[in-house]
C-alpha cells in the first residue's frame, strides 16, 4: 500500500472537530446539547439572498470568470468603498470561502520555509493554510489579562527574522472577540512598513462590532495600500457559511496577478452563490441593526453570566461572537470532554471549544475555552446553568 | 513594497487564457470568433437539477459537512456502484469542483520535492496543483501518430525513482479525447502494484464515450483498491461548471482521513449545488443519450473536416470533447494567435488553444491544437471553413 504524504498526514485535525464523536454519544444517550463550540450562526439569511436563488433563469450552469463576476465585484467594491476602502473591482478575486482567500494569500505571500507572525490564540484553520504552502507560523502570546488586546509591538518586533513575510490578524478576532482599535492598527502599519511585511487582515466578522465601537481596516490606513490584503467572506456577514463564497482584496497588482493565477487554476468560484451574494449587498440596515442588537444581547447574558460563576473570568469583548473564558479547571479538554461524556444536568450539557487549540504555544490556553453565542438568550441563560452545575461537580476543578 | 512569494510567482499562467486578449481584440474589431479553445459546453443543464435550485427551502444557509452532505454521498454512492466501483458513501469527500479534488489529492498523496508520473499532453492545471504542493510532474510523452495511446510501460518504468509517488491520469483525456482500453488500465494496475505508487484518476469527462465503446476505471479493477484516488466533477456529466462541486474518492482509509482533514480546513463544499447535484442523480437516461448523440455528431464533423484540410491531421478520439490536430504551421501559438490578430474569413475567425501549454516538455506539440466541439455542428462546419483559409493564408505556413 503506497504511503500518504507525510505532508498531508501532518495536517492538523480541527480542535473544534475532535469532541464531536462525544457530542454524539451524548445525544444518542438522549442528552440536549448546547452547542457553544461552532460559529454556524442560527441567524436567518436575507430574504433578497434566498430570493436570489430562487429566481435563477440560466439554462446552462457556466464557469463563471476566475476573478468573479464582474457585476458582482463591481457592486463589492461599492460595498467597501461605503467603508471608505477606496477600491477598484479590480482590486477583488472572489472566493471559495474565505478558506481559500486565506489559502491564496498564504501560498502568495509566503514561500516554504518562510515565516509569519500570528497573535494566539488565533482561528486553528491558519495552522492548515499555513502548513499547506509550506511556511512556519511564529505565535505571540495575547493575554486574557489584558482582553486578548494586540501584544506590545515589542514582542512583534523581537519575532522578525529575515524570514518574516507576513503578519496575520482577524478583526474582529476569532476566538477571542478582541475588536483591534485604530491606534493597534496605525502601530502594525508602521511595523509593516519598516519590515516590508504583508499585513493578511481576516475581517470575516467585520459587520459584528458593539457598543457603538468603530471598526478600522487596514485598508481605511494611508501608506499601507501595497501590503495590505483583505480576507473576506459572506458567511457571517449574510449568516450564509454554506454559499462558500468569500473574496481577497489587494491594491498591490503583483499581488493580485500572482492570486489570479491560484484562481485560474480553480476555474471560478461558485456561480449561485455570486448571484445571491450580488443581491444581499442590497440588505437593508434594518436586518444588519436587528442581528447586532441581538448579538449584543447574548454577549451581554453570556458575558455577565460567565463572571458571575465562582472562579470563571471572561473579557468583555467588542465584536464577532466568540469568547474566550478562564475557567477553574484542571485542564480545559478533559472538561470540554466530561461535561459531554459523564455530567448532565436537567438532561442537558454544553459543548464548548478548547481554547488549547487556538494556541500554538504548548501549554498555553489550558483552562480556557471558546464560547461562540449563536444561540438565543434563553438557551444561553440553561447553557450558562449547565456550566455552573458542571464546574461545580467536575473532579478536576480548581 | 513587500515581495510576492516567489513561489506564488511562479505559478504558471493558464495556457488557455494567454490568448484571451487577442481574442477580445478581435470582437471588438467586430469579428464573430468561434470558441474552439475552452471545456465550457453549450449543453443545457438537466431540469431536473435547476429545479432543485429553485426549490430550495432553508432559511439558514449554513455549513454543510465536510465530507459532504450525507444524503448526497449516500446517492453519490449509488450512482457509482451502479457502474461496479463497489464504494461506500463513506470513501467520498465532496470538493469545490474536480480542481480541489485534484488539489488535495496532491498534498496529501505527494510530499514536496517528490514526483508524480503524468502522460502528456495532460490538462494544463496539474501543472498548478502540483507546484502548490512542492511536487515534481514528470511527463512521458504520448503521440499523436499513436492517437495519444497510452505510452509503453516501460517508458513509465524507466521515469520511476525513489520518488515516485504518483501515476496521474485523464480518463477520458483532456486534451486528447483519447479513451483509455481496459487493457492499458491494467498494465498501470500492475505497475502501481509493483513499485506501490497511488493511481489519480481524473474521471471528469466519465459519461462521454462514443462508438459504444465501453468505459473503464481502476475502481472496477480488483488488488488496486488501496491504491487508487478518482477524481470527479459534475460540471461536465451535468454541464454543471458553474456548480463548483466535485468529489475525491478513495478506498484507502488513511488516504480519506488525511483529505478529511484538508476538507476539514476549508469547512466545506457549496451547500446550493450539493442540493442540485443530489437531484441531479435521479436525470433519464434520456438525457444522457440525446448529449452523447449530440458530441459524436459534432466529433464526426470536426474530425472528418480536419482531416480533410490539405496537411492537417487528427486522430478520431473515443472519449470527452476535445481532439488534438496536427497543422502544417511553424508554430501553433503563433498560429492561433494570428488566426485571431490578422486573419478574417467572411468577418468570422476560430479561436483554438494550442497544445505546447499542455507538453512540459519544452518544443513538444508545436505544431498541434487542442480544439473543443462545444459548438452546435453549423457552427463547427463554419469554424472548419475559417481554419482552412487561415492555413491557406497564414505565412508561417509549411
Amino acid at each position: 500500500m503506497p504511503a500518504i504524504s507525510i505532508k498531508g498526514d501532518e495536517m492538523p485535525a480541527s480542535p473544534i472537530r475532535k469532541l464531536t464523536p462525544y457530542a454524539e454519544k451524548a445525544k444518542r444517550e438522549g442528552k440536549h446539547v448546547y452547542h457553544l463550540n461552532i460559529g454556524q450562526p442560527d441567524i436567518e439569511t436575507p430574504k433578497g439572498m434566498l430570493e436570489a436563488i430562487r429566481n435563477i433563469d440560466f439554462k446552462v450552469w457556466a464557469y463563471t470568470p476566475s476573478e468573479g463576476i464582474e457585476s458582482y465585484r463591481n457592486k463589492l467594491a461599492g460595498y467597501y468603498n461605503n467603508l471608505g476602502y477606496a477600491i477598484s473591482a479590480d482590486d477583488i478575486i472572489v472566493t471559495n470561502g474565505g478558506s481559500e482567500a486565506l489559502s491564496f494569500a498564504m501560498q502568495a505571500c509566503i514561500n516554504p520555509g518562510e515565516e509569519v507572525i500570528i497573535p494566539e490564540p488565533f482561528y486553528a484553520n491558519y495552522n492548515s493554510f499555513t502548513r499547506a504552502a509550506g511556511a512556519v507560523i511564529v505565535p505571540i502570546l495575547s493575554s486574557i489579562d489584558h482582553g486578548f488586546a494586540l501584544p506590545p509591538i515589542a514582542d512583534f518586533e523581537a519575532a522578525i527574522t529575515a524570514k518574516t513575510r507576513a503578519i496575520v490578524l482577524c478583526n474582529p478576532n476569532n476566538p477571542t472577540g478582541y475588536l483591534y482599535s485604530r491606534k493597534e492598527l496605525e502601530a502594525l502599519r508602521e511595523l509593516c512598513l519598516k519590515y516590508d511585511l504583508f499585513l493578511i487582515i481576516d475581517e470575516a466578522y467585520r459587520e459584528f462590532c458593539y457598543d457603538g465601537r468603530e471598526f478600522v481596516s487596514p485598508m481605511q490606513l494611508e501608506g499601507l495600500e501595497q501590503h495590505t490584503v483583505v480576507i473576506d467572506t459572506v458567511s457571517k456577514r449574510y449568516s450564509a457559511c454554506g454559499a462558500r463564497l468569500g473574496c481577497l482584496i489587494t491594491k498591490n497588482k503583483a499581488l493580485w496577478s500572482t492570486v489570479l493565477k491560484f484562481a485560474q487554476a480553480r476555474l471560478s468560484a461558485p456561480a449561485v452563490a455570486q448571484i445571491a451574494a450580488e443581491a444581499a449587498i442590497d440588505t437593508p440596515q434594518s436586518y444588519f441593526d436587528a442581528v447586532k442588537n441581538e448579538y449584543t444581547a447574548r454577549r451581554d447574558v453570556l458575558v455577565a453570566g460567565l463572571n458571575a460563576i465562582d472562579g470563571v473570568y471572561s473579557p468583555n469583548p467588542g465584536g464577532a461572537f466568540y469568547v474566550v473564558a478562564r475557567l477553574p479547571v484542571d485542564d480545559a479538554d478533559r472538561f470540554c470532554q466530561w461535561m459531554l461524556e459523564h455530567f448532565s444536568y436537567e438532561n442537558q450539557t454544553v459543548m464548548m471549544a478548547p481554547a488549547s487549540g487556538f494556541y500554538n504555544t504548548s501549554g498555553s490556553g489550558k483552562n480556557e475555552v471558546r464560547l461562540a453565542y449563536v444561540l438565543n438568550v434563553n438557551d444561553l441563560k440553561r447553557a450558562l446553568i449547565c456550566l455552573e452545575r458542571g464546574l461545580a461537580e467536575y473532579p478536576g476543578r480548581l
